[in-house]
């Protein structure tokens, strides 16, 4: 049977002890809710998603969802599982009071999601994609489509999509076709294929909210005549009730390596009504509101599998006895020791629970600036966190998917043979994982995004205030003789993430395929530099709360891991980043 | 649809320009088959695999195989695939004349084995196994067994089948419990179960000969005593036609990730009868003769896999049009460029083509000693055929097959969203190439094998000769200035292979768990510099071949990628390496 615990101690330190989330209240969210309710509320989300979602994840796995001329059927146990989500209100934690959120910080908000998708990833999907269809109507949206969806979608009544790829278009959104014709009474007409939409029909909710990219007839070409609509399933009257079914239909569902519980859908729209969300032609900003939102969630994907892997890899290597201890028998009076024991195998737990701490840690302390961004009123801390939210989001998502899935095949590996039959759970978890590193924009687009857009926006300004915060860091702790091994592997990280900044700068600009060769590595290279930022705040914290208490001892003992064995890896990376795209683009493509 | 193209041209410079197989041909074997005839052997080859076997790869995979109270059925199409296999005496490439083999060099048997695994990874382990049975009784059988059993195996009219894990007792062979009971006519009743037993029943021969360690009644305690038996499905008359239906069924089949062609099966052994091979209590010596094939072959699935992924990583590439390149646009009369053109997308396939055309030298390399421990007259060159294959061994079984899925990984991540479908291969690519890692030894075993073992045997005499090797080939080429960045690559990996090898020295023996910690980075660095080495040599029949034939022109480029690009990962490991096991063993397994 799989295990899972919540790692609810995890967000109590980070709230508590790293975050200082107490110094937050007299802001709005943080205000209404002490650290004492947050916990508790969390407290309730682990009973919920282990009593309810957890169950259902093979089960999810092995059904799949199933086609009909009706509809999209989900997975034995989900619609009941969505509607008890529902009914608790979990889905409407973090959003807006005026629309009948809870208005709880996204810091409380993230840690749920987690518990979500380690114990059903493909089930929570489903009210991850209505949450970003909420978060663009709530951007974007008209005072009166305010009013109409925002509600229903908050509080996860309705489901909510994002319809970008077509068939000959992914990445590269200024090819799209889905036409938009407009109409005598201010609506349009949408027609054309949309593939890949996640949740795209189901039978968990009573309507369905799609937000469809689209081409104005007329508009310009490329990213440039994009727009953005409102198309639900069933249009709604003035009222809210439900009126006619819409021209929006599932037409297939996709087969895939995982998440088979949730329905990957083909929509085809003909003559649809849909409503334009802001201004014509400029969609794309609009939808991106949604699209950073969910990369962040699909990091927090890339953390949640790697938690949960990492947590049944445990699990059997405390349980499974195979062989002796290379020190001496650990079990004498049994056959054998249990494997934990074996240096190898606690080599990939330790990767994996170091990578988990410090990735949880990376992504709370962003969305903490995404809270701060929303509700501080202080300026310079706004246009701060409005940097870093940008900066940091191609990190994460990229960072924790590429990790989190080596470390979720390390959770396999743990296993031996057990690992590749479906009797355990890291088969499904290693299938179901693999998406993130996809989706929401590809890991390689997430580089391009960062080497491309993010670092030099603004003249530098957010990598130059990361720098900044890294040497005050430092300098506040390098006194300190227990931190030493931390300030110094954060300056020797510090040193090389700028180093190869600094080659781009240099590289990149002279020669574009420098800094595409480049992206990859140096997104790594940051990666390993924010983990290591994380890790010198968690062990002050952890001193800080003292080392009797064997959580901190952990702690201490976990941060030690990661900086000697496992961010080696960014001098590695750096390596590879200074040798240009010379080599790399050498071969014509006819060669290949 | 996917693709494949059999790497005849590598083969042929790898038999031709690196390993310049002309100068063995006064060697049984190497005699009987001049260079053109065993390239022609493996044209057909190329055509076989391609024509019959390609097809049923997805076959395969979608019906998998079906438990029936008669036997396993195996997916439709593979008996019929089976059968013209062993018509055209594939099976029978390398095996011994006298029992109908071809007699060919192991060297030209692996590449088509490549082929065979490339087209279809799960049928291919029927033959793959029987081979393995097939060497196990030629090494270990009596004069009778061996006639018996040995013309059938060979030409694959029987399959054959190893039976080592039990459910309590996989690595650790010490704790396994079938028992053998001795009967008065010299055979044995053998009575337990077996699971993950590949090709354990299947309705593709008309016998199975299983080769299973048992305990006979009253044997030491651990791994001092286990037997090897065979145990046929069918019993066999003196003259050879089929008898009895044994006591050794299949109870049922491990539903797994991948590889779903292949049955794997959990073996009911009840008073079975078997029939000891070799002496008693001394079964694993020539079990390991079967593990140490068994280890190549799989380490050959980790290349092959890898090559079959990176083929349509390049055709999706080269296809799919999306975004221009970042140097000005390719395609321009297209909407588009193709993706090839994105350095990211470049990388991938880079680090992928670089390792496969690395793994294939450094496999074929090894082959080589094995073909010249069997075939040559010369004492130390058997000598020193003997140290290689034991060192090699570990290290191409765990560097293949843990790279390998990296870089299958990557091919997926090529595809993007597509690769997360099941339309396309890489799907099962990745689902199928993961096994690789973990069975016949995990690669942690591998490595723990490697350096508590294969590198202290006999003084260190392996790896010594290894070095002075490198040495030599460094000396003989670092004066040809086209050869330097090969050369000084060469240099700068063998010390870091060394430092880590002096590491272990003076660190493993005084604490054993510095060994086990420190296995798995010195097995990455070793993988890297025996890669290196590879590329050296290929580099040098490259220049020498004159670079105005493009084949010549990739394979510089293509290894002067290696080492600007990939190389530096191993600088890493011996950082870790280094690190020791402190921080790894440092929690005690209660704090996990």
């Amino acid at each position: 049977m799989p295990v899972y615990a919540a790692p609810l101690r995890e967000y109590q330190f980070l709230y508590r002890s790293v975050l200082k989330l107490e110094r937050y209240s007299n802001l709005p969210g943080f205000a209404e809710a002490p650290l004492d309710t947050i916990e508790q509320i969390l407290d309730e989300g682990a009973k919920f998603t282990i009593g309810t979602l957890f169950p259902l994840n093979k089960v999810g796995d092995e059904h799949g969802c199933i086609w009909t001329p009706e509809g999209v059927k989900t997975p034995p146990g989900f619609r009941a599982a969505y509607t008890a989500m529902v009914e608790a209100g979990w889905p409407a934690l973090g959003n807006d009071p005026e629309y009948g959120g809870q208005g709880l910080p996204n810091v409380v908000n993230l840690a749920f999601n987690e518990m979500v998708c380690s114990t059903n990833m493909a089930f929570g999907m489903y009210p991850g994609l209505t949450h970003g269809c909420y978060s663009a109507i709530h951007e974007g949206g008209s005072p009166e489509q305010k009013r109409m969806f925002l509600p229903k979608l908050s509080s996860g009544e309705w489901g909510g999509t994002m319809n970008l790829t077509e068939p000959h278009c992914g990445t590269d959104l200024g090819l799209l076709r889905t036409k938009a014709v407009p109409q005598a009474d201010g609506s349009y007409k949408i027609t054309g294929q949309k593939i890949w939409i996640s949740g795209g029909d189901h039978d968990l909710a009573d309507n369905i909210i799609h937000l469809v990219l689209a081409r104005i007839e007329g508009a310009p070409q490329g990213v440039k005549g994009i727009s953005l609509f409102i198309v639900p399933k069933f249009l709604v009257h003035a009222d809210g009730s439900l009126g006619a079914r819409n021209g929006a239909v599932c037409a297939g569902l996709e087969e895939k390596m995982g998440i088979h519980g949730n329905a990957t859908c083909v929509m085809q729209y003909d003559d649809a009504t849909g409503y334009l969300i802001g201004t014509a032609n400029e969609g794309l900003k609009i939808m991106f509101v949604m699209m950073n939102e969910a990369r962040l969630g699909v990091g927090l994907q890339g953390l949640a599998m790697s938690e949960i892997a990492y947590q049944n890899a445990v699990a059997f290597a405390k349980d499974r006895v195979q062989g002796r201890s290379l020190s001496g028998a650990k079990n004498p009076d049994g056959p054998a020791d249990p494997i934990i024991v074996h240096p190898d195998v606690r080599r990939m737990l330790m990767d994996s629970r170091a990578f988990n701490e410090g990735a949880r840690a990376f992504l709370m302390w962003t969305a903490l600036y995404g809270d701060l961004y929303l509700r501080s009123p202080d300026e310079a801390i706004r246009q701060k966190a409005l940097d870093y939210m940008g900066l940091m989001t191609p990190v994460l998502k990229a960072f924790l998917t590429g990790e989190g899935f080596r470390h979720i095949s390390d959770g396999m590996q743990v296993h031996g043979g057990s690992g590749f039959t479906e009797h355990f759970p890291a088969s499904q978890y290693l299938r179901d994982s693999r998406i993130a590193m996809i989706y929401e924009g590809t890991n390689g687009v997430q580089a391009l995004d960062l080497v491309g857009r993010k670092l030099a926006a603004k003249g530098g300004r957010a990598i130059f205030t990361f720098f900044a915060e890294l040497d005050e860091c430092i300098a506040a702790h390098e006194s300190d003789a227990r931190m030493v091994p931390f300030t110094t592997a954060l300056r020797e990280s510090k040193a090389q993430m700028q180093e190869g900044a600094q080659w781009l700068m240099q590289n990149g600009m002279s020669n574009f395929d420098n800094a595409g060769a480049a992206s990859h590595d140096f997104l790594q290279v940051f990666g390993y530099t924010a983990l290591t930022y994380m890790w010198t705040l968690m062990a002050k914290a952890a001193f800080d709360g003292g080392l009797q208490d064997p959580f901190n001892d952990a702690k201490i003992k976990t941060g030690r891991y990661f900086i000697e064995r496992m961010l080696p890896e960014a001098g590695a990376h750096l390596a590879k980043l200074k040798a240009g795209s010379e080599s790399m683009m050498a071969l014509s493509a006819e060669a290949f």
